[in-house]
Formats: structure tokens, C-alpha cells, sequence
């Protein structure tokens, strides 16, 4: 299949066009390199050396014979989208290209309009183009298990996107409706996610495309089995405040001795997926797109649940490292109980890699080789989810920077 | 009270200003003047004469003594809205900045997009502005009934806002819960609305900021006790394809002898306002915020409901003129009934204005006398919800036009 991958230079976005490719599809990754930029922006780098753009693709037709296309462009510009599209005319469309990290989108003011404008313009044009082009085009977009929120007292399990509720009609009847599950947006970021929802629904009803929301677990992971045929494939791996996600901060913390900072009590439960079933779900959601005139296909991108705190025992345990219990940053319930369903993409013959099977190979392939590259220094958070927090976190430690998680 | 009125230029801002000014509070208008410009774009205008906003102002100070001040300047630039934020320190924020016209988000690619960015824009801007000026300023929106949706086959009395529903625990118990009431918007302009109403979620948990969201039936009426002072302070009055609503165009097709164009069977049913109650309900608005902590305060502005088919016969009743249904461009259920809470805004002691109390004036005051001003040619809408209504209307009729609803 022809596939346009949207952000396709990106730490999920690389290893799934490599995948793709490696299936047979027929790849052209676009992509506006501004997680490029915001590297240079925070002073931090990925801990794995990482290569241009283009040596990467050489690499890959070196490697493995096949071709990626590769286009340097911007969705947030209408113009550009559409002629892509008319180009290219593919039969699906993998949406990657939005700024995705939390901590980000809440560094300051500007960050929070980046992020909402970026993802919103991004989403839009994608949806508005295809309809322009005749409406057939597959769209995948990556969402996030967090619009569901973490904040129900009671543990509701997490269905695939929409809610069976009822409710009372005006002459006191009960009606049974299907609902999108009610979101509970954590952060500007997860709040774009939500409004990204909210397109789809209205262009799946008003235009009937065809979309698949994939809401994605907490990424761990760096290598798939297309990533490491090459070290110039290498993907890349984040451990700074904003863009490093628990799991990978964690093993670099205890790479290089630091103890592993964890928020509150780290009761928070969070849903995991490894990189490489990124990758393979991706792939899977492919093959099965959902018809015209459906609501869009939700699906749960996620292996396994984990509680915070006994992720850090785990890789305390492995390492020898100490445990450090912060003020929080964030606003969010101190402990959660998180039961998700991930019943189609299993449906489709998934069997997801878990922790305990690939956690060593990770410390061995990337944070104790690498550890040499890290700086501690970029490992503090510094963004905080309101001025409260910021200044009860600079009461209690005498500094703003908090170990991020 | 000192009061920003994003978007006082407009069809609701005008007047509202005036009123809000009236009673004594420190009005400020911001405006872009971009409605000003849709008009030339469309090479429509208003059948009223609307005087240039700074003639506008002057007259209103000769009539009343009390000055308004006016920026030109476009919510849309952050750096603009914060300078805008700081320098006055509203303690109330009215938005009216945004496209509000379903037909004109609908003509094309451009204005789909045009629309989504002015509208998200804005808003998030004016909410990342407050809470960056202290978080104090007290927020109100102007949202739609649009954003509820028509289309329940089973009549829902539409709540304010929230809607209480049963689902299952994981244990099988049942959850109780108050949750955003399920949207379902039918254009791209009301699927902003409903973008706004999740960034109004979000802030109000987030960063407590104060919310007040009024979703507002169709508004028909032209004149305020305040625009009726000076002819220089007429209100706009719009029956083009785009930005005419169903009320105000039946009114000026009688005035001029063109069929009532009711689209479909007219088995549509839709709530309404007039433009004195929308000034009175939002100066209440303003005496009742919500307190920081609280979720947005949601309240249904609108006063009856009608079928747009008896609406129709109402007017051909007063005017001998004939009822002509058409095919209808919007993708809409054909009938569906309406029942609408309003118990917040009755609370505060309002007491709506009805159709039938003021009708004869709008025909006497606004479209008999301004009838020598219409442009007949502007009275068809060339908007299309999907390009199969269009084509289905070409086929139908052979031309694409179609007198607007």
C-alpha cells in the first residue's frame, strides 16, 4: 500500500515507517523535523547518537533494498497538505505529526499555544484534505490512553473509545445510548487529543472517512528488529524533563546511579506498550480499516498496566539504585487503579512483548552503552501543571527543578 | 465592572456593549472588523445601515453620555491578547470573537479551515491569557444549542450542559455520574464550539479559572432598547445565504414577495432568542460567576422553541406570501422534536420576550423599511454540508443554489 507517515523522523514515526517498509508497503515518511529543533531548543539530546534524516534513509536502502520517500513540510500549512495529498494519493495516511510530550505543552504560555496550535491545524488540514481528495484515504491517527483521564474513584474499566451509558428521557424512559467515553484531559497536550477526537467524530459522521484513533500506553523501548540492523537506524531515546517517559527515565537513572525519582506516592497506574508492538499494532490497524460511514475505530494501544512505584522497585531491584519520592508537579489523582481493554488489536493475533521478557536487553542495548552521552543536568523536570505547584515544589526543596517523570 | 467584549463589532457584541455600557459597567470592544470584511468578501451586506464602528462609538457617547472604548486588534496573536489582558485587567471577559456562521464554515476547504484556526485560536489565547494575568478574570462564551446535536430519535430534554448517566463498574456495580452532555455538532463551525468546550473543561479543572459557557438558540430581532436611541446605532440585520438565520430570512422574503424557502419537510425544531434577551441574559451572566474550582457553568440561552415549517406558516400568515420547500444542503435529521431546559437564566428573574409579542416590529421597523436595500441575488445559499448534497441538488433543480435556511 502506498503510506504517507507523518512525522515520520519521530521516535514512534521512525521505526514504524521501517517496519512498513519492511512489510512491502510503499513509504513516504513527510515530516517538519521540529522535534529536531526542539532538541536544540531544550539543549538535550537523544542519549542514542541519532542520524540525519537522510543518511538514516541511505542506511535503510542500503540495508534492506527498499526505498522511503522523504519530504520535508509542515501540515499546520493547508496548502502544502492538500498538494500533498494529491500527489501522493495514498491509501492511508499515519498521523504522528504533533508535538506529544506533556511536560512540554505546559513549559509556559507560547508552549501551550505551540501545542494547540501544531496539533489542531495538523489534525484539521489532514481531515480537511482528504475530503478535498475524495474521502477514501485511510486515516491512523496516534491518540493517547490519557483522554480517558486517570480520575474515577471506583475502577471503571477502560473500554476501546466509547461508553454503553443510560440515561433518562423526558417522559421518565431509560435510553441506552453509546457514548464517547468521557474525556478527562490531564495536560494542554492530552487536551489537544481530546479535540483531535472531537474531528473525528464530526468527519466520520458528516464525510464518512475512514479513521482509527489508536490510543496509545506510555512508549518504552528503543530498538525494533528493523531499527537494529544498522547503527545508523538507531531510534531514538529520550530522558530529559519534558520528553523522557517513566519506564526509559528510570533505566537511565539507575545507568548512571541517580536515584529514581518518583512523583508523590507513585500510586499512579499507567498502561505500557514496547516499541516494537507500536509498530506491529500499527500495522494491524492497517489491514482492518474501518468502512465509510462508521464512527471511527478506537482502539486500546497498550500491553500491560503498571503501578509507578512498583516500576522503580523493579528497576531498583535489577540495579541496585535508590528510590526518590518527590513533591508532584502535576495535577493528578496520587493513586489510581487503571483495568484497560485491549480486545481488538489482540483480536487481530497480538501478542505484546512485556516487560520481564525485554527489560534487561534495554539496559544492556542502549542506557548502560550510552550512558557515557547522558546529561544529568537535563534530567530535572522544570514544568509544572500550575503556579501553585511551582511554588510549593520551590518551598519545599529550595529549587523549581524537580526529577521528572 | 471593567469588561472586555471580544467581538463587540458583531450582531450580538453590538448590542450587548451597549447594554453592558448602559448599565453602567466600562466597556472595552476589540474587535478585528473581520465580519466587516466577510461582507465584502461575499458582496453581501447588511440590510441595515451599520455605520463605521468609530462613528458608532461617537454616537453612543453623544446619546449617552458614556464613552466605549475600541481596539482593532485580532485575538488570534497571543502576544497581542496577553499585552490586551494586562493592560486592562477585565474582571469579565465576553468572547464573541469567533466565525459564527455554519453555512459560511461550510463553502469551502478554506473556510473550513479558516474557521477552525480563528475559533480555537482565539479562545485558547483569551484562556491561556487569564490564567498567565492571574486567573482571577471571569470568562464568558458564547457556545450553541447547536453543539447538543438534533438527532436523538427519542426526545431528550436537553440539560444545561451536563447530563446525568448510569454505566458498569468493573465489578459490575453501578456508576453514577454528571458528565459533558454527548455533542454532536453538524457543521464545522458547531464542531468548534465543542472544541471550546473541551478547553473550558480543562481549564476550569486545571487552572480554575472562571467559566460561564451560554449555549444560545438561533437569535432572531435586530433592535435593543439602546440601537433603537440613534439611527447611527442600528444593529446588523443578515438574510444572505451564509450568515442570514432562518427567522430573519423569512421575514425579509416576505417583505420583498420571494417564496419562504423551508428546507426539506421544515419538520426541524430549533430554539430562539431575541437579540434584547441575549444582552439581558449575558449582563446576568456577568452578576453570577462561578466560583474558581467549579466546572464551567453551563446555562441554555433561549427562550421557545419552533418547527421551522410553523414558523414559516407563522410569517406566510402575516404576509399572504407562499411556503417553497427544497431540498435541504445540510446533513440534518428531517424531523426531530426539542425540549430545552432554561431554569438557570430563568432563575435570575428573566422573563423572555416571545415571538409573537415582537415580530410585527421587526417587520415594521427592519425589513418594510430597509426593503429597497436587499439584494435578492444574495438570498440563496451556496454552502453544501457533503459534496453528494450538492450534486443531489444540481440534479434536483439544475442549479447548486438554494434558498438558505
Amino acid at each position: 500500500m502506498k503510506i504517507l507517515v507523518l512525522g515520520g523522523d519521530g521516535f514512534c514515526g521512525w521505526p514504524t515507517s521501517l517496519h512498513l517498509s519492511d512489510l512491502g508497503h510503499d513509504v513516504v515518511i513527510v515530516d517538519n523535523l521540529s522535534r529536531r529543533r526542539i532538541d536544540s531548543e531544550l539543549g538535550a539530546e537523544s542519549l542514542t547518537p541519532i542520524r540525519p534524516a537522510k543518511e538514516r534513509l541511505s542506511a535503510w536502502l542500503h540495508v534492506s533494498g527498499r526505498r522511503i520517500s522523504f519530504l520535508e513540510a509542515d501540515m499546520t500549512d493547508f496548502g502544502v497538505t492538500l498538494d500533498l495529498l494529491r500527489d501522493e494519493c495514498p491509501e492511508v495516511v499515519i498521523h504522528f505529526a504533533e508535538q506529544r510530550a506533556a511536560p512540554y505543552s505546559m513549559k509556559s504560555p507560547e508552549h501551550k499555544n505551540y501545542t494547540v496550535r501544531n496539533n489542531i491545524c495538523a489534525t484539521h488540514n489532514v481531515l480537511n484534505g482528504i475530503v478535498a481528495t475524495g474521502g477514501e484515504t485511510h486515516l491512523v491517527h496516534l491518540g493517547t490512553m490519557g483522554v480517558y483521564g486517570y480520575g474515577h474513584d471506583e475502577p471503571v474499566p477502560v473500554p476501546e473509545g466509547y461508553l454503553d451509558v443510560r440515561f433518562a428521557a423526558i417522559d421518565g424512559r431509560e435510553i441506552s445510548d453509546s457514548i464517547v467515553y468521557p474525556p478527562s484531559p490531564g495536560s494542554i497536550y492530552h487536551m489537544t487529543k481530546v479535540m483531535d477526537a472531537t474531528m473525528f467524530q464530526y468527519y466520520a459522521k458528516n464525510d464518512h472517512l475512514r479513521i482509527t484513533d489508536l490510543h496509545q500506553g506510555i512508549v518504552w523501548g528503543t530498538q525494533t528488529e528493523q531499527t537494529r540492523r544498522d547503527e545508523r537506524l538507531i531510534n531514538r531515546f529520550d530522558y530529559d524533563g519534558d520528553y523522557g517517559t517513566v519506564l526509559n527515565r528510570f533505566l537511565m537513572q539507575s545507568a548512571i546511579g541517580y536515584p529514581l525519582t518518583v512523583y508523590g506516592t507513585g500510586g499512579q497506574t499507567r498502561a505500557f506498550i514496547h516499541i516494537q508492538d507500536t509498530c506491529r499494532c500499527i500495522a494491524n490497524a492497517i489491514e482492518h480499516p474501518p468502512g465509510r460511514g462508521s464512527r471511527p475505530q478506537i482502539m486500546n494501544q497498550m500491553a500491560e498496566t503498571h503501578r509507578l512505584r512498583d516500576l522503580a522497585e523493579m528497576v531498583a531491584g535489577m540495579s541496585g539504585c535508590e528510590i526518590a519520592y518527590l513533591p508532584n508537579p502535576r495535577n493528578e489523582m496520587a493513586e489510581n487503579d487503571l483495568v484497560v481493554r485491549n480486545d481488538s488489536l489482540r483480536g487481530f493475533g497480538w501478542e505484546p512483548i512485556h516487560l520481564d521478557q525485554a527489560l534487561m536487553t534495554e539496559v544492556i542495548e542502549i542506557t548502560q552503552k550510552y550512558a557515557h552521552r547522558c546529561d544529568r543536568a537535563k534530567i530535572p523536570s522544570t514544568s509544572y501543571w500550575t503556579q501553585e505547584r511551582e511554588r510549593s515544589q520551590t518551598e519545599q526543596t529550595g529549587t523549581p527543578d524537580v526529577a521528572a517523570v
